[in-house]
């Protein structure tokens, strides 16, 4: 079970610290859509060069002409590239296609995805490494949580490939680490805390314990 | 009826060329979604600044945080960005936020949309500026066009808001200037041409003798 941290609403320098801070307590490192939309890939490559030890996750949410956009995002550097669940099977085939010419590996995001249990067997025959509830950010304020989603397609994929993200935080993830997901996504739940240091400690140790 | 060219898989200086090739007969510069996957919104500031003249739409096709992700394009001199038809409502609702914050506009991508007609509605009441039907690069392959979706719609849409992406070229656009959409967009059909130039002023005379 990994810890993936999410910088979403940061600086690169901002994000370098945190990561530089908190390194001991994660696996993964998530260059989050809104880096991308505004660096694009230079900080796929930057973190990678700073963090040679940690998986980096460039979370491009790929949604057409996947076998480019993925392959543009491993060549700078990306372990794990996102593709939407949402998006056509040709679509989410080339970005796999991409990740086994570089020896990477391919996140679906079921964000929005509909019939979330028949599209998670559809993606699962494609090859996919891991499949991704998750509750976005503009409906998190709702109360919904992806909890119920990730047991939903716990109890149909045939191998464990399941990852989390939507609002994981201390006080929600041990109920998550019960579902025993590949991937935990962490946010706001880390880097918005008063003590980000304290939040991703305490949040491994509950995965730990766990197992 | 606006021409949209579709910078999409060339370098920052190969679109550049271009676009001062074919300046006289587009009307909208499209950042692509790789192009921005790689550079970020440098390219968007830059085309901003070298074709004031013209409109530069960000396809980042955002799929969550709305207001966020679409405010970065906007403060970068982008004057529409790309929000998913296939994301929630609040997602969209807030990409549409922020650019009525900027004084600028949003389309939205109908790219896998299911049951075109019903989620147009939805989005019309939303209050985006354009509905983009766009048929996949990753499944123009198999002869689809976006022709019949681009009918679908313009047979709901209370006010003429329609767009359309997705293999577009001389010998198609023709039948599609026909349904009178707001926005034609091209890419490969110009810039992979031998000669762009001449292909985006015929895209051009047809468009203008339709009128």
């Amino acid at each position: 079970m990994k810890l993936q941290l999410a910088l979403d609403v940061c600086t690169i320098e901002e994000g370098l610290k945190l990561v530089g801070a908190v390194a001991d307590y994660i696996d993964i490192i998530e260059i989050g859509t809104p880096l991308i939309i505004e660096h694009g890939l230079r900080p796929v490559t930057l973190f990678k060069e700073r963090f040679p030890g940690k998986l980096i996750l460039a979370d491009v949410k790929i949604m057409d002409a996947g076998e480019h956009e993925a392959k543009l995002c491993f060549a700078k550097g990306a372990d794990i590239v996102s593709v939407l669940g949402v998006a056509h099977d040709s679509t989410i085939a080339g970005v796999i296609k991409a990740a086994k010419a570089y020896g990477k590996q391919v996140l679906v995001d079921m964000i929005d995805v509909h019939d979330i249990q028949t599209r998670a067997l559809e993606i699962e025959k494609l090859g996919a490494d891991f499949l991704c509830v998750h509750t976005a950010f503009d409906i998190q304020s709702t109360g919904v949580n992806p909890l119920d989603e990730l047991r939903l397609i716990n109890a149909v994929l045939t191998v464990k490939k399941a990852a989390v993200a939507g609002g994981v935080k201390v006080a929600t993830v041990g109920d998550i680490v019960k579902e025993k997901p590949e991937i935990i996504v962490v946010g706001g739940g880390i880097t918005s805390q008063l003590d980000p240091v304290v939040a991703a400690k305490r949040i491994k140790e509950i995965m730990e314990e766990s197992i």
